[in-house]
């Protein structure tokens, strides 16, 4: 925390309107931090529908297991989250604590514990006193008040540097919608089918299938498209509730009146939050967007991209401010997926710098390395040999993150 | 060039015997340093047999593609090996480079050109004359002579901070034979099927396709379990020739006379070469060794070892003095690979630290912090499941890395 500030964060957090249906109370629990709030609550009105997305990792925390179980049932009533302890790898303690949690905030909001979703983010391996955070909620939750979303975004920073918000409005079927989301990531950034934490929260009514069924779809193009250090979190929790306060007709498929509009907004508010992240990672000087285009699919020109955005030579030439194509040859090559050298074209800032098997010759140097000392770095790749193509992020491999890291017990 | 010797670096190298059948020499061909060789030729008697594996990178190297295409004859008269430019995505250019150099070689020793082995280090993308290194070959290959494999191990350096070079003997068939091997590799290495550069040479007598057996299963647990930045070369190339003057009877399959303490032999010096390039890997303060155990499968352990190894988040602590197993644990969460969060076991330097499912209660950290502050870390990770384990290396990640590799087109 005590980190400066990415040079890449926005100006300022975003002006969050309040969710009609949602309310929010922040606190401090005394977990890790001293002198700000460590535990967020939303209470959500009945008739509340959850989705959302958790991460893959074979050694997840305590509250993504309880999300996993609960989240196809797809009701809500609250999400408590805490920062500073991710309640991972604490066994049998940490499922005591989660259970604890979750009872404590159902009898304070008057609702099943089922309907009470949960997340942690922090140090793993800690385990907690059961009633670290239930001995608060009969005080916290009748405190929950509409808005307070930029209140809710601080007491979920663990590394970050900046709170991160994002809203979206759309018409559906006549109604004004509101989406509006919340996110906290750092380090331990490479998204698998999640991120770090996000919490999105809207009045559209959506019934809980189809949301998940556009969460699913829409973390592939936004979460699971950034990657900062490629090591993938216990924690990983994206959460979408929709109250359906705004009085449009539920949403339950593709084709209903509004759906693509709604679809829009939650992925621009989805892809925000994302890059958002991406911007605060950890010792980030530069942002950094990777497009793959002409591999054979999709899915191999995504493994392109991340395979460029995940590698430490080509992130450190970044910060070196140096376009070493040579070493984005180099991260297409160790994909293993297809490419043949002879069709490969690699551009930087837009100018094509190697193409047909090898440097472009006598290509114009200046607009590239004015391009590499800005803060927006655009890569390029066209493997010439099919249609697939997909977009990444990533930024670059600094000193500071070295010093963050390296540190006594981040 | 610049860079300080590792101090994970052999007090000197080591004395590498002559090989009968192999004559060795250096030159300067101007190709990028100055003051020092960057063209070694080893040349071969009449009878070598060869064996070797290459990167399995889709932007392999132009003398990567010709080793492919003519190893499997299984006879060599000659390596030619450069370092300063890799020429590899040179397309055309690097192509007539080849052939040139291959043909010039095979000019000078009087073979054929597919009994000359080709290979390059060094810069990526760069085109160089066709005749560059051929122009040098008429008076390089007279001047070769019997061992001078030090002098050969310092021409192969790109960022490496000191040469490498190893050497093993045995016993077959009553009599001896000598093994001696040169590495090359600092960064880029995550080594996919090779190494970086390595060469061996033996006096044994050994039938091309029994050695190339062993050089496959070697390389599994040599070169292809060590990692220093995750990132795979486009020029990985290990050769292993075979003189066949020790006068043993010619070693033919696994069960022939002197064959396991031939392979003994073999293996030693491949991994003694492989370690040697994680103790030069970029920026390495600490030599980390990973043993797994308890996986469902051989394969599932090393993939786990390798997460671990290749994990930013771990190397960095580990730059950090910290035994932070909670980062171990993330590591094997994002391997993919099977893993039960209430069966793994972590230890860091002989102290079992994590166990059943979270930190074992009050075990002692005097000896954790002691082991640490070293510059030889063990870590085992046991997952409890089955009997697979695998053993990788890698060294830490320090600010040297980022020095090195950020600095304009190292």
């Amino acid at each position: 925390m005590a980190h400066k500030v990415s040079p890449l964060a926005p100006d300022r957090f975003p002006d969050l309107p309040p969710v009609a249906g949602v309310r929010v109370a922040t606190a401090n629990c005394g977990i890790r931090y001293k002198g700000r709030d460590d535990l967020m609550v939303a209470v959500l009105d009945p008739g509340t529908t959850i989705a959302g997305v958790t991460t893959r990792s074979k050694t997840c925390s305590a509250p993504v297991l309880w999300c996993r179980e609960h989240l196809p049932k797809g009701r809500a009533r609250a999400l408590v989250v805490n920062s500073g302890n991710s309640n991972a790898f604490t066994g049998k303690a940490g499922r005591a604590f989660l259970d604890a949690t979750v009872a404590g905030a159902a009898a304070a909001v008057g609702c099943r514990a089922d309907e009470v979703f949960a997340a942690s983010t922090g140090v793993i391996g800690q385990p907690m006193s059961p009633d670290q955070i239930a001995r608060h909620l009969p005080a916290v939750v009748p405190a929950a008040a509409p808005g307070r979303f930029d209140a809710a975004a601080k007491a979920i920073m663990t590394t970050d540097t900046y709170p991160k918000g994002a809203v979206a409005t759309a018409t559906v079927g006549g109604k004004a919608v509101t989406v509006v989301g919340i996110a906290k990531g750092s380090g331990m950034i490479a998204p698998d089918m999640a991120t770090m934490l996000a919490f999105v929260f809207t009045d559209a009514a959506v019934a809980a299938p189809h949301l998940q069924d556009l969460v699913s779809r829409g973390t592939r193009k936004s979460f699971n498209a950034v990657t900062v250090d490629g090591d993938t979190s216990t924690s990983d929790t994206l959460l979408v509730c929709a109250t359906g306060k705004a009085g449009n007709a539920t949403i339950a498929r593709a084709s209903d009146p509004g759906a693509r509009a709604f679809a829009k907004a939650l992925d621009a508010v989805l892809l925000d939050l994302a890059l958002q992240i991406v911007k605060d990672g950890e010792g980030a000087q530069k942002m950094v967007t990777i497009d793959v285009t002409g591999a054979v699919s999709a899915r191999s020109a995504h493994r392109i991209g991340m395979a460029i955005a995940n590698s430490p030579l080509v992130k450190t030439a970044i910060a070196g401010e140096d376009a070493n194509w040579g070493r984005i040859v180099m991260a297409v090559g160790k994909s293993g997926e297809p490419a043949e050298r002879d069709l490969l074209a690699v551009s930087v800032g837009g100018v094509v710098i190697a193409a047909d098997g090898g440097a472009v010759e006598g290509y114009d140097e200046t607009p590239v390395v004015a391009h590499m000392k800005g803060r927006d770095i655009r890569v390029a790749v066209d493997l010439g040999m099919g249609k697939g193509k997909a977009r990444v992020w990533t930024c670059d491999l600094t000193h500071a993150y070295i010093d963050i890291n390296g540190s006594y017990r981040s």
